[in-house]
């Protein structure tokens, strides 16, 4: 960590910032130029609150060389995180495809779509429970109801579930989920993190819409600070001044993440555009990018809901893409499970 | 609300989405054009669903005309809403100072900086007890004890205290909290802002980092939607691509905002910035902007602590950007309490 | 086009309005609502100025119905444009791959480096004369001198060339260029567009940091507007608040803007990220978007150079990238001139 | 300038970049850590492409401690660059008002305004004669004919006159204009400040839609680097993702500008935000947040104009808000003319 002194500062405030520094265990080097001073930090960085040093009146700014998370971090854990969920292996080079419809609806509904993903490639069900929506107004989704009839969808067909928490005080009803996802506006609910990783159960967590990479990673450090170590990281893009898509994803950031941590990096099509017709060719995109898997929204029974899905694919769409995927996994060192 | 349908778009379809949206009590009118079909609802939209008629097969795309926000809705309620804080108005043609330190840290120093700032003209108290923070590493607040020592602050100087909320677990500590704040990063925490809605107590809803005006004016309709109406908007800077500015302070939004709701609007000119420098011109501006408020950082006894603060004021400084705003009131048609 | 009107407006405005829009050859429909009064305009609105029509005081929204652009909507050009570059086609079900050095060197690099993704694979040799720098001091290009070498690379290999005209006062050497790249600087540099849609030769136009869909098909729409409808378009990275990478590669864009235009769509993975590692990953990814094509850096002879690129593959690089590619196209509906 | 290296990085690769940097003239300081390698280069950095230095493979960051900037940095500058326009003065403790119509469309026009802005207190005219559009089917401007009716407006009133200029061709045109003004789509038209950079004349230079300060400030730097210091600043608003306000105006920017530069720094809230009654408001706001000066739109006539200006103020609203800030330049240490 570098941090550069104003030019002219008080001498005793700079040597109490020293000697703060020198008291959370770093080194120190002081090096003075013409029109500012420079102190470089060496050793464990990561403990530094660089708000706090940014606020201390003789400094300019503060640029840290290291990352400031250490359990996400590659650099201290060079191997990729594989992740266990009922038998399926998420991150390293497998490939995992996660489909269900939008919100759970009713019990048949649920079990149709289920059967039909799991026939076409799927390996793991989603399906919303807790529904975060915008307006007061909007439809919630059938909470309690809804993870129950996503067990029932689980004892029927063999698939894990994963679905989202949108408060601490639900936690028990996630009892028997097999990941527990957090959403996009959820990301930096510290509290929550807080609490997830006392869990011993994978935690799928989202990128907020205006954070950055390393947020998203100081995110993840929150869940493997108390503990829980299985992270699994999702792009579902971020908030442009595009308007004809509802989000941009933010394809660059997989390569990137993945450089960065060992943890598992999926990518949410479907959520990113809001279009069902964009969610062929960005699956296919992140694929190439090099994910670790999809999280894919498919619907069924169209001629009787209202909702059929704009952004859902039908079922017969989706096993048509994951005939492609299993084309384009081994191009990128990839291998899903029929393979 | 206009709803544009697709080309050749299947008459069965678009017949059972008409019949939808009059189930809701809307009336719809049908107008083809060469292009598209478009159908006009009328009526209360606030109720419509978007996201899910935008999901609709047939829907090429949906554009409200009226806004879906209600109970915070300017043109439902034209009259200011003014909230009474312990005795001091907020609203309307009145103008409050709210002031104190970034996290409360001892006794000796909250009451410290309670006594000079209320000595310069502030109203009301705020500190830090709950922090977010990016980092888990980061120091977290005094947290319960901060509270407590915020309650001794407001008993010593029978200053109002407002103070910040991270989590529903943490309700009951709030009880004698005269202010209960929302940060920028719980703007959509929904289970959280309807928990608010429940109290009879005003909420500091602070705007999201990348949220639209009307997002976060639908984040205080969840508030209102649960029956309290004592919702206080603040404007702290949203994320752009500027890098030597923390977060781009967002003064437009300050007339716009009040055109749209009868709600009070108060703008932070600490945290937009994190430079103390730029507190004094933007607070100044803010004012001219027709801020109904402004809550600023203070601290005082720079000598002793680290942190001393560079996006905090000295409580000199404080009262000398006090009397200049007292001075711009009435060009705005605001007084302040002294007036 | 939806024009709204305010409450309670006053009618000799609102006539005013009315006929001067069927000045414009235009019908209009009105419907009075509770709260609003809406005109609906039918015919070809893209002639329709919304900027003049929002300025009107009585308007309280614009909102289009129809696009703005036509020589460049697919709507009214359902077949893919296909543009033959010295007997390499653009478009449609065709692919190319344009490669080359950031900037041109010298003769020995650039005849190197044109025989070197020649033999790779690449159909199309590209390398900067006018380089567009944020800093007058910063490295400017070798201009006319830098068009002379591309030409004798273009003579040695028989590859088109493609480099980028920074100005109008520069068109004249330009005059053996087989296609001018507008950079994204100049994507509303509307004078120089204009000039170039006089031309009878391809323009290669990159979309601006910051502009959305629309306003780029607008750009193309000034080219074709003069005549000239050879327009290639090229996303390379929008600006966001993201600071690891430079710029955010926006591949929903893709499929998006192939929906909306006829135009072959092209997408630059080197400058996007500014990463040499990223450069692969964001290849493939932009197949599997749909790309008609992807424009490359490449060096060589790393070992003299001070600036061996981190943003340019290596040749031997390149060529392992083409045979993935090549792979894929069949997955996407494409083929390559190998096919 | 910090350069960090990679970890286990060539020594060869090392010691190139180490003599290319001292060829530059700079000093390098080198120190190793556990992680990485720093290279602290001393001396005018100013003149270092840092493009080119992050391109070098074993680089993993490139960070400045100095600005980039030079003739317009305040570090070696440090007294306000005052600007002498027909008598007025720009810049230095001096305020200043522009005002007058978005477009010149006659002589009863333009000479109508520029006698009712000069009795509110404008002390020079603006108009629009070539008018950058995103459509190319929208009205350009009267052009040459437009920047005649300007001349003869000055002539009328002794106002001396500002208007835009949109591409080196028309430079001849420009030769009794006073102020030179380049549109936020042309700040990085870097041909054209080159060529603005020889005349001695000034330039008022809008901030691009997405440009960051520093570039800005490197665009003023091109214009300085060939030999006219005269530059004015304008802060018009930047892209962001609220779709209420046509853009986003950065206030924090006007003293942060104002503290990184000694150049002059002005706002235009009428483009910013695009609609009239938030022109008030945001100018007293410019005014509080440091302003030297605005640029409004003044319209009249609005009984036979179609575009009667929603971004427009009338004259006598004109008036009234300059009474306003005249109340309120003491408080910000300025005096307009007047005073």
């Amino acid at each position: 960590m570098i941090i550069v002194i104003k030019k002219d500062s008080d001498e005793k405030q700079l040597k109490r910032l020293i000697d703060w520094v020198k008291g959370l265990g770093l080194e120190v080097n002081l090096s003075h130029g013409d029109n500012s001073t420079l102190l470089g930090l060496v050793g464990d960085t990561s403990l530094v609150d660089t708000d706090l040093v940014r606020s201390v009146e003789i400094v300019e700014k503060v640029q840290r060389i290291q990352e400031p998370y250490k359990a996400a971090n590659r650099k201290f854990h060079p191997q990729d995180t594989v992740i266990d969920v009922g038998g399926h292996l998420i991150g390293g080079n497998n490939f995992q495809l996660i489909a269900g419809p939008c919100s759970v609806e009713s019990e048949e509904q649920i079990i149709g779509v289920a059967k039909a993903v799991k026939a076409a490639g799927a390996t793991i069900l989603r399906g919303g429970a807790f529904k975060p929506r915008t307006s007061p107004y909007a439809f919630q989704g059938l909470k309690g109801e809804g993870i129950s009839l996503l067990l029932e969808a689980k004892r029927e067909t063999g698939m894990p579930i994963i679905t989202e928490i949108m408060s601490v005080r639900h936690l028990d009803m996630f009892e028997d989920v097999d990941i527990i996802q957090v959403g996009a506006r959820n990301m930096q609910n510290f509290e929550l993190l807080r609490e997830l990783g006392r869990l011993r159960k994978p935690v799928f967590l989202k990128r907020g819409l205006a954070n950055t990479v390393e947020e998203w990673l100081m995110s993840a450090e929150y869940i493997m600070s108390e503990g829980n170590t299985e992270v699994i990281l999702c792009e579902r893009g971020i908030r442009t001044f595009e308007p004809y898509t509802r989000n941009t994803l933010d394809l660059s950031a997989v390569p990137l993440v993945k450089e960065k941590t060992h943890l598992p990096v999926f990518v949410d099509p479907s959520h990113a555009s809001g279009l069902s017709r964009l969610v062929s060719p960005l699956s296919l995109a992140a694929v190439g990018a090099g994910a670790d898997g999809l999280i894919i929204e498919v619907h069924n029974d169209p001629e009787h809901a209202l909702c059929d899905g704009a952004q859902s694919l039908r079922p017969e769409q989706f096993a048509e893409l994951v005939k492609k995927i299993e084309v384009m996994l081994p191009l990128v060192g990839k291998k899903g499970e029929k393979q």
